[in-house]
């Protein structure tokens, strides 16, 4: 029975002994020295705006999904159950943090800023009081959150609700809002929205690219746990885990999106994240006995990465696309036509399609063989 | 985005046309001429009471999940949310039942009666007002429910926060109910508990076996469906699909309880069901090429069962336990000792071991054979 | 242990009666009244000549994979092993027909003629002894299979061993063939090859249309079943479960070809299928509270279907693209742009994009709904 | 089309550029210093005795399941193939082990001696010449094979096909063995069997324990990898990944056996294991704020733990089994009583039951916490 147990996700103190076990999942990446990689969902709802969960179910299910830190971030100006649930724009937070500090996750205060496009919607997170962003002028509400040294993104600039064509578009009220330094990253990716036109904004204006779940509903009702879906994340890559050094990382603009198979960030994150997931197995080609020589690619990671080949050298010939999946040694297979001659250094060329350092641009990645 | 979308589950009119499909389960049973198998699910909790979801949310858990029929019941005397959340006993149910209609689905309008030992907890469904239920005297609650024409059972009988030990007791106030007609049935089964001394209780008093979530958080949360868990129902078998007949059945004493892998009801109920899932590929054993026989059982139903072999005769021998695993054809070997003689009709015993028709006691099956 | 044992794959009077049990999966279809579809793979080779396995396990695994028929088409000029294993062309179904006789599956006498293109290679089923098929001249093979009333059918037309663009071309053998009735059905599909060049021939020549697997591994490695792989099969519509009536079947073309998530055949195969797979939850559209209507897709099959939007009616719109999971039921909103005027009868177009007619065309569905 | 491929498991020359990825698994397991814990399977069988595939395929199937060592190790004295296979006993080492090179597998030379008990079935690996193991006395064999430096061990000695009651005995032939030094280790673990007395004979008489497949058929037909199924492997803790170490370990004695959700071994080899898979998120205790604290049990590696509470201290709760699965984190809560005065260390005692150090031990494992 259950009735006053309700897990730890309601509150610490109730916790049943004898329940069945609650586990987290974790998303193995290689150690890189000096940073960690802090995974992060900062846009997601609950009762007191249009959710339809409580506040300590949001802190449970970032647990469970492995997540380091949160937001919730509840709409200022969209309070659809206000008839039943009353508390100001604090609430949530407030409700939340109990749970989230006995978990040890970083529970971040957030909220959503909720306009008319432009400029649309606006998360500010690391803020001191939500209450402080119910104004009537968005202007002021931005300014609000930035006086309280929030961190401001722009959340979903193509969502079909406010541009017809799912295109994003840029207004002079953007184009104000950066020179104030009023707004810090966008959403490249919102559930499940791609948008390449925020992507190469972020690379121009040197905006923090930003991926979130805005769940509403349930997690596991909106991604699906028996099809291996997981939510769009934020990984911050922070010199510790600790709330000033991830807000510190997203101010610099050290993130990677993950969002479906892909991963979407600057070259500088993803090229040395690569290359700690995947190595092969001899750096050496030794053609003497048969033309063809089979290579083992480890990739004891949980990311899974597609490579396509580039221009291959003359005379040699190997798959066009590999599939390297999470957590498994996959063949990979090289022939030599004999009547072409090897050179001493045998460089293949593949771009990793699913690592995005530009729209449309994977990263380029090359294999590295000395032959005799 | 799901921003203003937020799925059927919250409201129909803000669906989204190009969200990714919803899907609902079917748990595929035989067709039994004259009835449907109703599943339900009669006892949730909500933001409400104690519950960590929205009331929209357990309409659409239970569309997902396959069932027919759910009734909120959230608790009349413990209101640990009240402070944010308000709203009268009938309120869960308001907000809804709209999201049943849409999809069709039956929502029972239900409560919990929420007392100390004697009598405990008590779920009154099919009531017309909740608030009728908040009294000081719990007898005043229980004929509340009864003057609506509400079915009521007694829940969780051996829940360790009323009974240390989790072995249900049988007070002198459960009697006065009984003698009354003030109770209609008793929860054999809820979440992951089953109380045998209940089982036997329903026997003797002919009380209505019920199995229930009585869930708290998103459904998800408590029964993982990586692992394939599914949450108790209560089976109702009705003459059609209809509120007037599931109550019906239910006065009748009409179910079969599903939890884990088991099914717990009447022998009337259970003998007919498995007779429609199991069937052999032959009603003969022809030895005459050689002392062994493979036969094929075939099960099309999305139940599985666990079969023990009961004193084999003298001569043959086969596996002392068949796994009949759903959706699947399984091999059964028969050997004949070709020394002992066959008889013209050769009966094997067994036990359904997963189809209890009392406590401690599985459901007894004869395969017959004619031999030639 | 399992020294003696080797389960009945090996051979019937060894079985262990304290084995874990052999399942057999179970695709489930409609039923269709006068047909029973026989689910069959034509092509697959033993140890006798390049495969890897010995002949029972072939009928293992086509019982397991819930396949009705088989054959083993071992080469009659290819055999790498024939240093250490020796028998003549007979041997391979010879050692396998006792264990089809007791697991009740059709086992067919094969041979593949294997030649040089054209006209490349040729499976005959339903011979008599394949030891007449070796011979200098192909032709000769081809009579001496046709001399038996076999079945003959054109293997991977455009196989990259013989074609290195992995086209398949016609050449004047074939029709040479064809003419003299010779050949009867070519492979549509051949293990993860499909070739719409011969989807298009089947279709002006009468040709059977075939999907076979040609494995040579086990199973397992070829398919694999934790990514819910399945080999190719060729579904014969036959009038009963018996050799006779699916060598009919096959003579009179009547087959579909089930291939990944794709099935290919003629409209009048598939359409029926398709019908009584796939039902909506209502034919009327009752528009009267709200713009919009929910409707629930039914397919209580384990196939699913992808349906893609045709022409919206003017003032209507739904999803572009429908998945129809397997099992499932899927919700499928409509919404009315309530300025337009409805007709009485409203159609809806879609294309059952898995479900393929002639090549690059999926078949035509239209739901129908009465307005009011 | 398959033709003259069949991947690399038959013929590194023949291998596909364009076939799907084949891949290996990795079984994540902690770093230890010093020592490569090197995943063997030192019994099957092929065509060449009474098993169901091609040599190739072993290795092929080997090398998907993460081994780094086998040995194929068919019957001398049992050929049921041998109609139609030839070839003397080394053959199917022969044919395997360019596959195995290709593949950087160690392949070890075998066989296995097949007698009635007593002495019952022996295996003989790292053999030079399986033909001289083809005596009449099975003395002589047992004696051949020491002479080739052989290291042999005893099959299955519980076996009800030579042993009815499936209890394993030890015969004075058995004591002649182990006098002369001609046998060197037993299996505790032979395919879905454990014999307990054999384990106990291990710690004894200082043999190796070992753990195999003992399989015949297609390795995926005995092992169901959908249901995550894994065939038993002896783990050889080796100084490196070399037949020489390897071969020194078993001599050594260094072996865990690795069976379904149980490691069996000596205490020193199982401890280490486990503690460096294990950790616990602080090994303090601060009660300050609640007397309930909640820990997180970081089990990064691929195996799965179950801890069975031992005499929990006086005044403190927790649960009495805990599941502390694979590649998660798992949450653990204890209870203080306040009323009972609480020592400045604190131990907690388990049992890690699925770790067993004798026939009916768990391993011992202690959580110290200081407390302040």
């Amino acid at each position: 029975m259950q009735r006053f147990v309700v897990s730890l996700l309601l509150t610490v103190l109730s916790l049943s002994l004898y329940a069945k076990e609650q586990t987290r999942q974790i998303l193995r990446l290689p150690d890189i020295p000096g940073v960690e990689i802090l995974m992060c969902d900062f846009h997601m709802h609950t009762v007191f705006s249009d959710g339809t969960v409580w506040p300590t179910v949001r802190v449970g299910e970032a647990w469970q999904d492995g997540l380091h830190a949160l937001a919730i971030t509840d709409h200022i100006e969209y309070l659809p159950h206000k008839e039943d649930v009353k508390g100001d724009f604090n609430r949530s937070f407030e409700i939340a943090q109990n749970s989230a500090k006995a978990l040890n996750l970083t529970l971040i205060r957030g909220a959503e800023i909720t306009r008319s496009m432009p400029p649309g919607h606006l998360n500010a997170i690391f803020i001191k009081d939500a209450n402080a962003l119910q104004t009537e002028d968005w202007r002021d509400a931005v300014k609000a959150a930035n006086d309280q040294d929030g961190f401001v993104f722009w959340n979903h600039p193509g969502w079909t609700g406010q541009q017809k064509d799912g295109k994003a578009r840029w207004y002079q009220e953007h184009t104000d809002l950066l020179d104030s330094n009023w707004v810090h990253g966008i959403e490249v990716v919102n559930n499940d929205e791609y948008y390449p036109e925020v992507h190469q904004w972020c690379l121009d204006h040197h905006l923090t690219m930003i991926g979130n779940s805005d769940v509403h509903n349930p997690i596991a009702m909106s991604y699906d746990p028996v099809l291996g879906e997981h939510r769009p994340m934020t990984w911050v890559i922070a010199a510790e885990n600790s709330p000033q050094a991830l807000k510190q990382a997203l101010l610099d603009g050290r993130t990677i999106v993950y969002w479906q198979d892909t991963l979407i960030g600057k070259e500088e994150f993803l090229r040395p994240l690569f290359n700690r997931c995947v190595s092969l197995s001899s750096s050496e080609l030794n053609f003497t006995e048969s033309s063809t020589i089979l290579l083992q690619i480890q990739n004891p990671s949980d990311l899974q990465f597609t490579l396509k080949a580039e221009n291959p050298p003359p005379g040699i010939s190997y798959a066009e696309s590999i599939d390297v999946p999470a957590d498994r040694i996959t063949l990979f297979q090289i022939r030599w036509d004999k009547k072409t001659p090897l050179p001493d250094l045998l460089q293949l060329d593949f771009v990793a399609s699913n690592l995005w350092i530009a729209p449309g641009k994977g990263l380029p990645i090359t294999f590295q063989f000395m032959t005799k």
